[in-house]
């Protein structure tokens, strides 16, 4: 039985949901992958921050982070900054889920170089570090021999990054088009059975798929830094968000989804990357696609990525884009793959 | 760069779409995963038997075979069964695609066994041995450090068998639901349209979906060695296909399907695993899926497999369950999971 020792950098919903899935399936890990992870430090930008050499209970760090503040644990240390634990914590892996930065990338990408370089493999839910830095990081992990791992960037932990790059790189990938914010599909779902859009909107923040500013769903933002990571990850594309030609749904009325479905179709927020002649283009924008495209019947809050490939022709996969413990797999699968690759 | 020489039992589609598939992706391998591949050898049923030390030109051999025999290409050996291959040939690695038996899994289960003895890592595109054999040939696999891949056993190229295995395993699948026969499909698809079943048999044999005797695919033999296959390598289940409680679409008519339609519903034929308290039930039955499943818009030839898990929901796959480059490429991405793990 091989055990990993961990290092959560950032404990909100996805480390929650991590940690939760560590507890329920620590038995079916053993039996069915030979393999046990012992989580040793966790830090948070606002509810402490604690280590200990033996490993911190998972369930005591569920219950003292709901209450508000980790410190309380049975631990060895309590305080340490990101740095301070990645300096001196024991451990084999970070697994990374601070705050999303699309601009900066940071703090997030600091902390990645230095687990690298201190010898940690990384699992990231981050977009930004993946987004704005992947090959540079990707290329320092590569130099230490060490895995860096991103399925959660892209919908969650339905497996859109590992189909990509594990399975159908290969192939010669020469298109990819997704579904990859669950909000403005939800919206357009709920438009094309007759709410407005402003009624739409109203609804996914109440049922808090959409932020109070929702301007990153609706606008496409979310969407094109997914774009800008598949581009990276899986075509050495090189591009930043700037680079995508971004468009959202917030000109998509009531009139425009009726005309659609008059015609067999429907409106989605697609977000693509085509390779014409060797060179990419990416962009999100409201597509009407026919109800025979595969991405046209996916409905709510679902996403879904179709990847056109020269040996294989179009390969769908549809699953969950968000949620607490969806986006805590996403990390499993990442220890998974590091286990199988450098266990 | 890493270099793989292979032997090939078998020579047909399969086999062929794979060697056209080394010459057409021969630099993007070598770019984008630092390993190359070798033919060494190739034997088949009728048209002879080839090995070659310094390897075997795949275009040379694309040529050879279809004009009948491979044994004038250039090489250093002819006529050597595929035992004699076996203990001669210098080869990292065995390519089975011979012929499928669902109910002996010979003899394919002796060459992966003879392989497996000899030090060879095995990637087999035939649902025999994988359907009846799984657990004693995986654990001879394991014993000898070797590994044994079969993504082409289920939906050709379409990565149905990783996607359950390496990505959504961890997840605690309890059911698994596919479109697993193309034949059906297109029939279904075609009597959705207007045509009668004995019509639409017609166009898929005319077409080469269906073969001159039908019932493999139309009685759900067929669709029933995958259900073995998913339940034997994601599940342990254990089963054979006699387990699988299996009807076909031979008493579906054209009224069923029109009363479907009526209904907002669409006849497919379902290959279905379901976990019921520890237990494991199989099966293959047309069932009537409303159109919002995303199985039921899966049209024409097409497969789709949905995984339900315990942390994700439903994941579901769409893509080609056939065809000559599609399974030929199930055998790429075995040998890319071979050099991941064991290279």
């Amino acid at each position: 039985m091989k055990n990993y020792r961990l290092l959560l950098v950032g404990f909100g919903n996805v480390g929650q949901g991590f940690a939760q899935l560590l507890i329920d399936r620590k038995d079916a890990l053993a039996a069915d992958f030979g393999c046990s992870f012992t989580i040793v430090g966790v830090t948070t930008r606002s509810r402490g921050s604690v280590y200990a050499t033996d490993g911190l209970d998972p369930q005591a760090l569920l219950d003292a982070v709901q209450s508000g503040i980790l410190n309380g644990v049975d631990c060895d240390h309590t305080g340490w900054s990101v740095e301070d634990m990645l300096a001196n914590a024991e451990a084999d892996i970070m697994v990374e889920t601070s705050y999303t930065n699309l601009e900066t990338a940071e703090p997030a990408s600091s902390y990645i170089r230095q687990a690298l370089q201190n010898g940690m493999h990384v699992s990231t839910a981050n977009k930004g570090p993946v987004a704005l830095n992947y090959a540079e990081l990707a290329g320092l992990a590569n130099e230490k021999g060490l895995q860096l791992q991103a399925e959660g960037t892209v919908m969650s932990g339905t497996p859109a990054v590992a189909l990509g790059l594990d399975q159908l790189k290969a192939a010669g990938v020469t298109q990819v088009k997704g579904i990859l914010n669950g909000t403005t599909n939800y919206i357009l779902t709920q438009m094309e059975d007759g709410m407005s859009y402003a009624d739409a909107l109203k609804v996914a923040q109440d049922l808090g798929y959409a932020e109070a500013d929702p301007a990153g769903d609706v606008e496409g933002h979310d969407a094109a830094g997914k774009v800008v990571i598949l581009a990276n990850m899986l075509l050495n594309a090189g591009i930043k968000p700037a680079d995508v030609a971004t468009d959202g749904i917030t000109n998509i009325s009531s009139a425009d989804v009726d005309a659609a479905k008059a015609a067999g179709e429907r409106w989605k927020l697609i977000g693509a990357i085509e390779v014409v002649d060797g060179a990419i283009k990416a962009s999100v924008s409201p597509q009407r696609l026919s109800t025979a495209h595969p991405l046209a019947n996916v409905m709510g809050a679902t996403n879904a990525i179709t990847y056109t490939t020269e040996a294989m022709g179009d390969v769908t996969l549809i699953g969950a884009g968000a949620g607490r413990v969806e986006t805590g797999y996403s990390i499993l699968q990442d220890l998974l793959a590091i286990h199988r690759l450098a266990g």
